[in-house]
């Protein structure tokens, strides 16, 4: 079995930051006045061109990797599967806050092994392999390692947006919010990322789709967390998934988000 | 009357990230089991390391300034008052983040005409003098200027927090919310600088402190944006204010936020 190594996950990431960012604080997507038939839309075409540089190298380097992406569905069969998410967090990419990041994961029979998640704008990327979980950015590189802040009382929260609870799942996240020391939200995969290097005790979203949350999945583990759906499980498929940097605050946090 | 160029807000800007940059992501500032009396909290400490920096080159280019600072209070009197908040958004701070800034204003007469917002980890500045605003950063020196989207239902949002807004605020600014196309939580000062750079058209942050607001003022100001308290007024002196794109956006949104 072919496996990659931390510096294709760099290549990956490298080949999707150039169509990302020449695109990130471009002009307004809808002009007032669009001429007919044009809309211009920087990120759909920073989604779109991203995915393309990055099939094209696993498909280069892996031909027998099967690979999942946001914007091109599924191509390929087998236990290797490369989950791609080119451009996660699209809203904070349109206002220009650079807590959106291109997401690469490998599942290996289901299991996601593999995680990178890359913010060309800051220069900054976290990643995973077997072997362990790492940063680097402005503050050079460091191992990720989850923090252990207590109870639920001492904890910080994050979700990408408020809105995205409905009830009865929106009461049970209040009492979330009611329960911990702080709740901040819009930072999308960037709390995961935080989560992992320690800053952030819980990431809480629902309903994710599986190139939301693969890549992300090795960097809180090997990082020292927990990270499940809502009922316990494997988050690989999406659904409502939260990750925690210990046990025992995701099972004071879901024993609230389950009612 | 002596007045600074943008070189003096770069000076200002570059001693106050000594102070702030190596106290970003340090770990925990409340350990679990502290020793007794102490207490390593490092937003705290760059608070006060900054703007004791800040206050020192001011001092030594302008002794007949007067200052106004979130940490050491007001020195001095006069027409030309510098308004300091070293590390605005501890929350992302803490939360490792990079959407907090260094916020440094000058008024003249009570009206804010110079101000700088730095962003030490992303490598960002924006700046505005009375010969307009701009930013400089990863994608290089740009001309600030906001954009027009039209109305309401083209217009994107930005708050702090959820939690900032209380009854009948909170439900003033939930007819907002539903009257808008996107609304983003958790940028902070960032938010404002988004706004003058053409991203976002809406900033609503209620309860701020003067060192909240002046720097920012110049920004919105000089970029085309409209920014005041709720009831229209100059928003130097804090309160509830509201910064937007257009004078339409403006009217428009404070119809519904003063219910």
């Amino acid at each position: 079995m072919q496996l990659p190594d931390a510096d294709f996950l760099f290549q990956l990431a490298d080949v999707a930051a150039k169509e990302t960012l020449p695109r990130f604080r471009q002009p307004l997507q809808v002009h007032n006045k669009p001429r007919e038939g044009y809309t211009f839309d920087p990120v759909t075409e920073a989604d779109r061109e991203a995915e393309k540089a990055i099939r094209r190298v696993i498909e280069a380097q892996f031909p027998d990797h099967a690979i999942l992406g946001e914007e091109f569905g599924r191509s390929g069969e087998g236990d290797l599967l490369w989950v791609i998410d080119p451009v996660d967090g699209t809203r904070p990419f349109i206002c220009g806050v650079p807590v959106w990041g291109t997401l690469i994961g490998l599942t290996v029979k289901g299991i996601a092994q593999f995680g990178i998640m890359s913010q060309p704008y800051t220069g900054e990327r976290f990643w995973a392999t077997p072997e362990g979980a790492w940063s680097d950015g402005p503050l050079g590189q460091r191992s990720l390692q989850v923090r252990d802040v207590g109870g639920l009382e001492s904890a910080t929260l994050f979700s990408s947006a408020p809105e995205l609870f409905h009830s009865p799942l929106k009461e049970r996240f209040q009492s979330l919010v009611d329960s911990v020391r702080l709740t901040r939200f819009g930072a999308d995969c960037y709390a995961f990322a935080m989560l992992a290097s320690g800053h952030v005790d819980i990431c809480v979203e629902p309903g994710l789709q599986p190139y939301d949350i693969v890549a992300l999945t090795p960097l809180v583990e090997k990082a020292g967390g927990v990270i499940t759906t809502f009922d316990g499980g494997r988050p690989e498929d999406g659904g409502d998934v939260i990750a925690a940097a210990t046990p025992k605050l995701h099972e004071a946090a879901l024993r609230l988000l389950n009612g």
